[in-house]
């Protein structure tokens, strides 16, 4: 079977392979929406090619009961109104099933050559994909170019970079030659062939479809599975798009499109359970809530199972002398897509006693007061403040809000920002409450959305110890650390570790505590409830294979 | 921390890569006991050394509940009276777990180097463990010496290839800068650390107590886990010694060496569940029966689980022109260690019409009387064949033989041979019986021990399904064919890879379907229900530790 993609796209492929290893800063996929890196027109066409799906069929030569369905809400008010063929269960599966030993055959490089190949038709499409993310996540239209762009066609490339390195470990063939004294030596020739597992099911979400589900999808293709893509019911159109792109290119290599399937369902109809149970589903990737992953991990027992669920994503605020950096970067970090991130920080532990700044005391109340005040000034530009926020993704999050200023004393309240462009629209700032560290059951769980809680501990050591006790209990992904004592500094590096999250200490410049680089920053670590696995590591593409031997 | 057994074992730990890499012949450790190898008085040390063990209290300063247990039938009469120290289940726990941290911190390179050495020495002490093996499992001396020595710690040394080369993956430090066009690229300091699970449970078998528990064990050793070693009861003393010698090398670099701790039960009081289902124990590394592997699989929620369980290998046997190396290949596969293998082929499919040998059509009942005479002449001699059969490792298995003889026609009934040196102790030469290919629910699940099926089938194709029904649904390890056809060869490899089971093809010299090789061949697939791991891989090791990362 012919190499050619290989071939075309290998420099890039080790390019990954080598970046991933070394983990300095690298990126396949440029992330700044300008005509120079994606030509004078693509902006403009890339709105058309977006507008044009809007009330129509998404046409998908695949398994269907004969149904359209789809029922996108427009976080800014766009009406969607795209109708999907909704997917005929056990002849989907039996499809993609059917797809998979040509797709086999085709053995590691090629298919790497054709996932990389995928990725980059997707890269140049990246603003009809940045318009269809800001239109159904609420993300702002820069954040939906970046994550729902390039950053997930890079976090793409490292799953396919990880599952093609993990499939080279083993030759094609050796030759075993052991010596038998002064007799012949025994020999054989022994053939190793990878396979993969079968049929995977990647579950998309509503706020990152492409950047939390590019991972687990890259990854069971290029280890030789099937997909089917099951996005959330409010955020379809991404990966609509992205399954059309692929099977357009597996067409074109000869492989049966039906490999990759768009499998669509209603919140009042979900069909994941169905999907997830399938005894030919042999691989679950899923994003969103612990509840329903806990389910798929306790379940689906006839698969791998790998989930990034719900945590609370903690800042511990020791002695620090720029203060003014602290609320620079966490204004940003909390407002960002109005907290609407896995990686937003939702508690923030302050010493009640206040810390020690420049050799003076700052008491709890003013650092609280520095960092609302931070938020409230950068947010105090309504037209630049929108493009940071957002729009919120379900109202279920403003209801979330109203009960979460009950909490407590509140530090700053949420304003509601008109967004210029989109009439009727609202931007919502965060909010930020006081509690009690001992209130422990008021802040122990995630509470999703832009609301933060900043907590009066006894001392940081303290403040150590309940960020150590509600990760391990209830999960994380980001912890962040300001701090300017070196014992601080590693205390809670060993705490960090022996909870298993992620540390970022003392960010006050242009990196944010909830962004995490492809090739460099592993997302998650598996190590606690947050998420069962990292992106991306060889834990995370090497059960989604098997080698099998023969030997003569 | 010191890096000086890293710096001493450094070219063996990069061998042992670079082997597990090229997957071609190399063994770390010599497997034929001789003077030249393990020195002049190495047998007569290791058997005074197992016999200073018989009917004395196995010291180990290890947490305990105060009792003295243990009741080691000798398979070849031998009482070994062995006394271990019953553990505290709590205690023990707590204890591991206590030990972890200073472990960890040593990093992925020195704790490669502290298992080489490990292994260095059980290999110095070959000959005790022989006759440690030999007297629990029943093996002859030889297979003791091979399997239960230098190709165990082979088997050992591959795992720590595997873990540690998944750990050096990552690096120690990364720098990260990302330009920002004319401002001031941003810059971080990353660093990453490889923690493990936490406690790892080793359950041993009785047939193979260290090859078969060595891989799990020290995958999870070099990864930064504590591990409980739970040695099969009728089989301790051989993981009682390993466990004694991780531990003197662990004192001699300063860890705590209740990291590993031995946990010794009863076949009336077992203790497995308890440790299994304890909250801290994260990986179980099992081989033993489908029922509890599964019930493993199934409960141990907590925990990451590699299995290798029961499963019905099989041989198909199509037109094939050298009979007399057919037959001679299989008398020994079928005698080695009594069928006692998880190797050992069970289910022979032979055309009911016969096959082409040379022109000539050779019936079903030829072929099987070639095999049957081919085991009976290779066993002819007493002296020869108890060094090869060994003896019955507990007497379930030979009412399991008694019970297959009715279940069709005996091709060959087994003998009874009396040992020469034991008296008293029988050895069992196999029993071939012939069955219908439509017959399949008496060949479908394992009938363990020394019982092989022949079984006529309507054609080779027939053969093929029946192989793919009963591995797809009961798992096997091993598959042998002997055919003279390519196109039936390659028929066979693709049935093969979509069952998930590793192909042997005309093995008629010295190299045996039940034999694999490490370094070179995979054990088990993990891809049937025999095993849901292999020995060793990526995914063998991936799930035994994190990365954590620190960045500023």
């Amino acid at each position: 079977m012919s190499l050619d993609l290989y071939d075309r796209h290998r420099e890039k492929l080790e390019q990954a392979c080598s970046a991933a290893r070394t983990r300095g800063y690298w990126s396949a996929y440029k992330e700044m929406p300008s005509p120079r890196a994606y030509g004078e027109t693509a902006q403009d066409d890339g709105i058309k090619a977006f507008q044009a799906h809007l009330g129509k069929k998404f046409e998908i030569d695949q398994p269907t009961n004969g149904e359209w369905i789809g029922a996108e809400d427009g976080p800014f008010g766009v009406e969607l109104n795209v109708k999907y063929p909704a997917p005929d269960v056990d002849a989907m599966m039996a499809a993609a099933k059917a797809a998979i030993p040509a797709w086999r055959k085709l053995g590691p490089k090629a298919r790497a050559g054709v996932c990389v190949e995928i990725l980059n038709r997707l890269n140049a499409m990246s603003f009809e994909m940045a318009f269809s993310v800001m239109h159904t996540t609420g993300q702002a239209f820069m954040m939906a170019f970046q994550a729902g762009g390039a950053h997930a066609q890079d976090r793409g490339l490292e799953a396919v970079a990880y599952g093609f390195e993990e499939m080279m470990r083993t030759p094609d063939q050796a030759h075993w030659v052991k010596p038998q004294g002064k007799n012949d030596p025994l020999e054989m020739t022994k053939k190793y062939k990878v396979a993969g597992r079968g049929v995977a099911l990647m579950v998309g979400c509503a706020t990152f479809p492409t950047w939390n589900g590019y991972p687990g999808l890259f990854a069971s293709l290029v280890t030789g599975n099937a997909v089917i893509v099951k996005p959330h019911p409010r955020a379809i159109l991404p990966l609509a798009i992205t399954v059309r792109v692929i099977r357009e290119v597996l067409s074109e290599v000869g492989i049966d499109p039906n490999l990759v399937c768009l499998a669509v369902d209603t919140l009042e109809a979900p069909i994941t359970k169905e999907f997830a149970l399938h005894k030919d589903t042999k691989i679950i990737d899923f994003t969103g809530s612990s509840q329903f992953g806990n389910w798929l991990e306790d379940n689906a027992k006839q698969a791998q199972v790998y989930t990034e669920k719900a945590g609370v994503n903690a800042i511990i605020i020791d002695d620090f002398d720029d203060i003014k950096g602290i609320a620079r970067n966490l204004s940003f970090t909390f407002s960002l897509y109005s907290g609407q991130m896995c990686t937003t920080p939702q508690n923030v532990f302050i010493p009640k006693g206040g810390i020690d700044v420049n050799g003076e005391n700052m008491s709890f109340d003013d650092v609280a007061k520095a960092i609302a005040s931070g938020v409230e000034k950068f947010l105090s530009v309504p037209e630049r403040a929108v493009e940071v926020l957002g729009a919120i993704q379900n109202p279920a999050i403003l209801d979330r809000m109203s009960d979460a200023k009950k909490m407590g004393e509140v530090v700053l309240d949420t304003t509601e920002i008109d967004h210029p462009m989109f009439k009727g629209v609202k931007c919502h700032a965060p909010v930020i409450i006081k509690v009690d560290g001992k209130d422990v059951e008021k802040y122990s769980e995630e509470v999703f959305g832009p609301i933060v809680f900043v907590i009066a501990t006894e001392d940081t050591q303290d403040s150590i110890e309940k960020m150590r006790t509600t990760i391990s209990e209830n999960g994380a992904i980001t912890l962040g650390l300001y701090s300017k004592h070196e014992s601080v500094i590693d205390a809670v590096e060993e705490a960090a570790i022996e909870v298993g999250v992620n540390l970022s200490i003392n960010l006050t410049g242009g990196v944010f505590v909830n962004q995490s680089a492809a090739f460099s920053d592993f997302h998650a670590t598996g190590a606690n409830p947050a998420a069962n696995a990292a992106l991306s590591d060889g834990h995370f593409v090497s059960g989604r294979f098997r080698v099998m031997q023969s030997r003569r």
